[in-house]
């Protein structure tokens, strides 16, 4: 496999690509005549494994009236894939035997027969596992135009004003409703949604604390993304360490990870608090055993700290009355250099099953891509 | 132990007092030199014990300037009461060993250096477990101006327009916003708090489906309070039987409980509920040691659900911008005969801390309530 990391951007993005060329997918045969798909095989039913999704080589395929065609070129790598993994309904209705995997696409409309939308604009939505995929933008649960590239590359598109950051924009400010001094704690803070949701809170005037793993996520929150202090799950007590670093207490708790960090969190309520779930990647090998899952204890601190405990799926805020605010604000913050990134790019359609493990076991250093062709 | 029963009023009320006549309290001593007051002992550590708190006789107290003298005559019993046992700070801060345990009381202000305030009001609010409680009205977090004896009877204020009612309506409709046909589900739902709850979702146009303890219980809220239906966790599987009752999932689920019984009503949680948690009166023997709480493993239907839970405290309402309308509404409610209650009374202030238990294995029916005085 091969992988590139592009350092923090805009400012100071360091290209260093692995494998600068594109690489034909294996197996996937010739790309003008057919579609490269990952399609599912076996749901999963705990940890995942490698027969769960396959890549099968399919009919190039052709948009009908009101559909575009997109030639995918970064697809999105998220812990949530591990929940369309599953057999059971969870916020999303579960994927049949021999589909397509749903995942976040960013690419190049090169057919359409949707008003509005031409040959060569930039598309990113929620599309297919594929080289390929045919969309209806206005039946489609997430889909937008995106700027030219000669505005913004199609990798910092998708890193820094696409679902991860609608998500960290809808969760924190809305459900989260920051006032100035407020402290935010953030799980999951080197993740992809995490970065943004930091960095929103910075800008919301807020003093942010995110729990990561490892010296290295760490010492990037504090010293290149501005966190005022940040908490190695791996190293050190979590629940003594809030304590530390959350002196009068957690305001807002951003979630990612869900399990005893949950717990840790809601210990250190203040009052009035605002417990935001976007993820709980800790326990999604468990969701189709509701036994298997960790029980909270310390849901009780809702009631001593009068908070509220909220979950909420950015698809429910597309097409909202916030969303035009949501894509300018994004859009102004990127371009004023406050919405840095990270991408974790690896090559090549083939390995995009494979290297979704990375996001659990940490092996990712900044948002996970993966490069189907070429901008 | 004597007690009495007062059935569901006020059109169908019966008083069958066992004990009409006035007590005299063993071991209090003269009532117009001394006063009895149950104070702090031994904080609970767990399970209750008999010596945690203990009737004590006291000097007479006099009130300073801007305080008042209220002769008791009902202390409301409450799950909560166990919570204020603890040595922790919970939602209110520990009763100090020799200082006398908080209570709900009602009773007529019999000297009064306030202004406002004159000999013969009714006065409510949180005093002391005592005959005498010496209370400064404007700096007390709960403290209310009842209605004349002549006008509705201190036991019917106490159980249908004081702090079980101002509960059930600040958390049912502020915290669980219903609208009409939203599906209401009700946990302790035969206790004081859960009977105005489940009557107040009713005034709201929902339907409403109760939790509670025993075919005797289920067949009060149905054929005397108006819910729609009634699941008895003691005979039935409370997970399906959520399901049968509320097919279309729960919109608002105002909990009394927690534990088990939360873990099931999340499993049913519909798109937006709204998760209320007002008490949790099955882990409140486990507030000392946050290990032995019950974990709750459906959190994540929150996520998944795009749903809230949220706790609360009658207290942080008083004195607010809502607190002259849930007062008008629950007197014309009342009188217009829509808030029935079941009133549970035990005579005499040396049966109070004996009696608390029966909340806890559910022997008492209706509001339970300790008879100090005479009206």
């Amino acid at each position: 496999m091969h992988s590139t990391i592009t350092s923090l951007s805009p400012g100071i993005a360091r290209i260093t690509r692995f494998s600068p060329h594109r690489q034909k997918p294996e197996g996937a045969g010739d790309m003008t005549q057919t579609n490269a798909v990952w399609v599912m095989n076996r749901h999963a039913d705990g940890p995942m494994s490698d027969d769960n999704l396959v890549l099968r080589e399919q009919p190039m395929p052709e948009p009908g009236e009101g559909e575009i065609r997109v030639r995918g070129v970064y697809l999105s790598l998220d812990p949530t894939n591990r929940v369309w993994l599953s057999p059971r309904y969870t916020y999303l209705p579960p994927i049949p035997l021999g589909d397509p995997m749903r995942g976040f696409i960013i690419g190049v409309v090169d057919k359409s027969r949707a008003p509005g939308w031409a040959e060569g604009d930039i598309a990113y939505g929620l599309m297919q596992w594929a080289r390929y995929s045919i969309i209806n933008p206005d039946r489609t649960a997430f889909m937008m135009k995106m700027p030219a590239p000669t505005e913004v590359s199609l990798e910092a598109s998708i890193c820094a004003l696409a679902m991860n950051a609608h998500t960290a924009y809808y969760g924190l400010l809305l459900k989260g409703q920051p006032r100035p001094g407020d402290t935010v704690l953030i799980s999951g803070a080197a993740g992809a949604t995490g970065v943004q949701a930091g960095q929103i809170a910075k800008i919301a005037g807020c003093r942010v604390v995110g729990i990561a793993g490892g010296a290295e996520k760490c010492a990037m929150l504090v010293n290149e993304l501005g966190f005022d202090a940040a908490i190695d799950y791996k190293a050190e007590n979590v629940l003594e360490a809030i304590g530390r670093t959350c002196p009068d207490g957690v305001d807002i708790f951003f979630d990612n990870v869900g399990g005893p960090i949950l717990d840790a969190a809601l210990a250190h309520l203040a009052m009035g608090a605002r417990v935001v779930i976007c993820g709980g990647i800790s326990d999604y090998d468990n969701i189709e055993d509701p036994d298997a899952l960790y029980g909270v204890k310390n849901h009780f601190m809702l009631l001593m700290r009068r908070a509220r405990m909220e979950g909420f799926v950015v698809f429910d805020f597309l097409g909202g009355a916030d969303q035009q605010r949501c894509e300018r604000d994004l859009t102004r913050w990127f371009q004023a250099g406050r919405l840095k990134y990270q991408a974790h790019v690896v090559e090549g359609i083939e390995h995009a099953f494979p290297s979704l493990k990375l996001l659990f076991n940490g092996g990712n250093r900044g948002k996970l891509l993966v490069r189907l062709d070429r901008d």
